[in-house]
């Protein structure tokens, strides 16, 4: 085991870099800005992936797989979209590469090769899919579509960090079509919906479901619906958008239906989002100072057997029972990992699966076989305590749960404690630096004024919560009537 | 229902790109070679993705994910394979647009944001793949790595057919390295017959495992080996390959681990893939003029069940017995369709589900209740046969298990029946141009005759058998001797 991390009092930042990368989940590559994700990194996101997976089936959507490239004439269709995306992507202007004279064994694009038209590799796929749809969209009775797609998606982000904000991400992006404004409109809150509960059931992670500004709105879209959340840093963390794009994908792309009166209209649109940013999230919600804490829903161990004992005879002995217990768990749809390995001790064992994160510890020793008991840790508290042998399995199961809603109470007390109401600009700033957090303030709902605190604080207003209370008050910058008070936070 | 489909005899490459379409598997999209797949198409496309990502968990290997893009001097790093696919690969040469002066609301690229190093769009990730392993290997006790990945990849092909042969299609790909030369080959051997099996298990795609030539071996590799599978039209499909790469990858990335005597040495690399081609594959296996065939185990709707009715009263009596199987089916593990829909009749239904290969249909009438039976149809055989509702859920589960088995004999007896022994180059044209299939033959073992088959015929080497029997003989087009016959054949 290498050295300690540096603490999250220290470094928030560094602690986070060195998470990542201690804990084998992700590492930067050889490419600008984008990242490998390791296979321990990986399967977490694979539990995500299965489970967000299974809510969108749920909730009546198929999977299918539109095109890496947009061409640069549909990229443009929708000018908000492309304008929005235009300084951040990955273009593709040649399909050949061919000897390089000058530089023997070298290659250099072959100019002859030039492509008619450039190709941008897609930050977003709504130009791509609408333009497909517009040959699947006749009538009302070929409405709605359900799709959802996982994919990469590049955007050329300056500014890059692990999990956070790559120039290369996976995601899964769902772009509907309705016959109705307000078939739309329900499908983007569902998905929110859908996203909220995934956030709250599977990474023990509270968000806040919300609206966005004007000027924090996905470029395109007429609202953005959104869960946000709280990091222990007490900056915030965007973890989903949904998209109501109302007509303006189906009138960039002439997408028209018939509707059951005869009529042609425009179609109806959504789209939404989540993305490997999601593991940024998980990680800076729960882990501490010993590495990573998982949710047991999303940890790919979810139990890690590990022996102390001298010699072969002692570890044979012991392994009969690990085995035994392993076999048990499993048969309970528990993952477990029986750590026998001989050339590294207990204690760094210990270690390594706290800095991996693994929520349940089970020690077996020759005392605690001739006690008939085991010890058991959890990673969140660090907790120890002896079972009996015979109620490990019902302890160890109850405990996974236990973890799990612990993990989201504690995150849940603490996003509580961090929302903070401000009647001043004074008191927003002082808050800001020295807690951090949600800010509940009052705005007068402009933009230039959104921008103006922006610019001096660095905050951006985060979103605007559903059934948000309604109340006049005082901007607290302007000092222009307002009508209810919005959450602002620094912001991943 | 629109008109039939082309019959195979009458144009089976016609027939194919029909089906495709008309099955709702995939389409062509605005950008030039790359494919739409569809939901229907998806949903195949992701059990073939369980089955096989089980399969690779199961011998060891875990998924991770490297970037999309490889920088050029990567790329050219292994030469032979950087020439292998030089001349088909797209590259990224800027990273931002900006309004175009002359054009108001259009793009173009900003030549001021050109990338100092171009960046290659993946056709295969070993390049990019050992320049990371390189950073993760010291010593033989970081080996074996065994990794998989599933991605898209791009491979600018001037003539692209759906599934067959596109620009950008989706895959798995495994890199792993290892400590000797036996393991690495053992690896590349253990992958084929993952392959092997999966095709025949899930596909019901009998195929000949065997080793490339030299020249259609993968560039960079030392030995490829692939399955052969046999299309209805007499034409050989590669299904998956997996590389034995030697050292050259290690050499190519520098990338040497110290032994258990404490020696440096170069580590030794397989990889291996199979894509969406295989959907193409499992197409052209098994289906026929009416539509698509699947075999039940990748079939994403496995039993559907059609209600042959007159006004709501009859529908509800039919819909009790229809949703009683359905439950009763499903709770063992079989995926079924009840489909009601009022405003299509059964015979529309039943093109429809014939299109689009669902292995059993089941039909309710009000007859069939009074009779307490239902006519259940094979889409295999299109048999039809009368069954007691009490037998319902045994007889559809055994049927579809005999469908499976039935599928993979018919396309077994088909494939051994194309497989002709030659001695001539006369019978070798004759074969080829009437019979078609495989063709075992003697060849002298060198590129040059090889390619001059190749030339005159346009058949190739499809691979030398496992276990090849040795015998002497004389090459059919050179007349010079001969050790053992290999197999050829026109191929997709």
């Amino acid at each position: 085991m290498a050295e300690k991390l540096t603490s999250r009092n220290q470094d928030y930042s560094k602690w986070y870099n060195e998470l990542v990368i201690k804990a084998n989940l992700a590492e930067l590559s050889a490419v600008r800005g984008c990242m490998v994700i390791k296979p321990y990194g990986y399967a977490i996101w694979e539990k995500m992936q299965a489970e967000l997976d299974k809510m969108f089936k749920a909730t009546g959507h198929e999977n299918a797989y539109f095109p890496l490239f947009v061409p640069k004439s549909l990229f443009e269709a929708e000018e908000k979209n492309a304008e929005g995306f235009a300084k951040e992507c990955a273009i593709v202007t040649h399909y050949r590469l061919k000897n390089d004279e000058e530089k023997p064994g070298k290659l250099k694009v072959d100019p002859e090769s030039k492509l008619e038209e450039e190709l941008i590799v897609r930050p977003t796929s709504e130009a791509i899919i609408w333009s497909t749809y517009k040959k699947w969209i006749q009538s009302y009775r070929d409405l709605p579509i359900l799709i959802n797609q996982w994919a990469n998606v590049v955007r050329w982000e300056m500014r890059t960090r692990l999990f956070l904000r790559t120039a290369e991400f996976l995601w899964q992006e769902g772009h509907t079509a309705h016959s109705s404004k307000q078939e739309a409109v329900l499908e983007a809150k569902q998905m929110n919906d859908v996203y909220a509960d995934f956030a709250e059931k599977f990474m023990a992670m509270p968000v806040i479901k919300g609206l966005k500004s004007e000027s924090e709105r996905f470029a395109g879209a007429l609202e953005t619906y959104c869960i946000e959340a709280l990091m222990q840093d007490g900056k915030a963390l965007q973890a989903g958008t949904s998209h109501f794009l109302g007509q303006n994908f189906a009138k960039a792309f002439d997408v028209k239906f018939t509707n059951e009166k005869g009529k042609l209209d425009y179609v109806w649109a959504t789209s939404w989002g989540v993305s490997t940013r999601l593991m940024g999230a998980l990680i800076m919600t729960h882990s501490d100072d010993n590495g990573l804490v998982l949710p047991p829903n999303l940890a790919p161990i979810q139990v890690v057997i590990v022996p102390v004992y001298k010699g072969d005879v002692e570890l044979n002995k012991i392994s009969i029972v690990a085995i035994k217990i392993k076999n048990e768990l499993e048969s309970k749809g528990i993952s477990v990992k029986y750590d026998n390995r001989d050339n590294f001790k207990p204690g760094f064992k210990f270690n390594e699966y706290e800095l991996k994160g693994v929520p349940v510890r089970i020690v077996v020793g020759p005392k605690d076989i001739q006690g008939n008991s085991v010890e058991i840790a959890r990673r969140d508290t660090l907790a120890k305590s002896k079972v009996e042998i015979n109620n490990v399995v019902d302890t160890v199961s109850n405990l996974l749960s236990e973890i799990q809603d612990s993990l989201l109470i504690r995150a849940l007390n603490y996003r509580n404690k961090n929302i903070t109401i401000v009647d001043s600009f004074e008191d927003f700033q002082s808050v800001l630096n020295e807690k951090g957090g949600f800010i509940s303030a009052h705005w007068d709902g402009t933009t230039e004024t959104e921008e103006l605190i922006k610019k001096k604080t660095k905050a951006t207003i985060r979103c605007i919560p559903y059934n948000n209370e309604q109340e006049d008050g005082v901007c607290i910058y302007s000092g222009n009537p307002s009508k209810q008070r919005v959450l602002f936070a620094k912001a991943y």
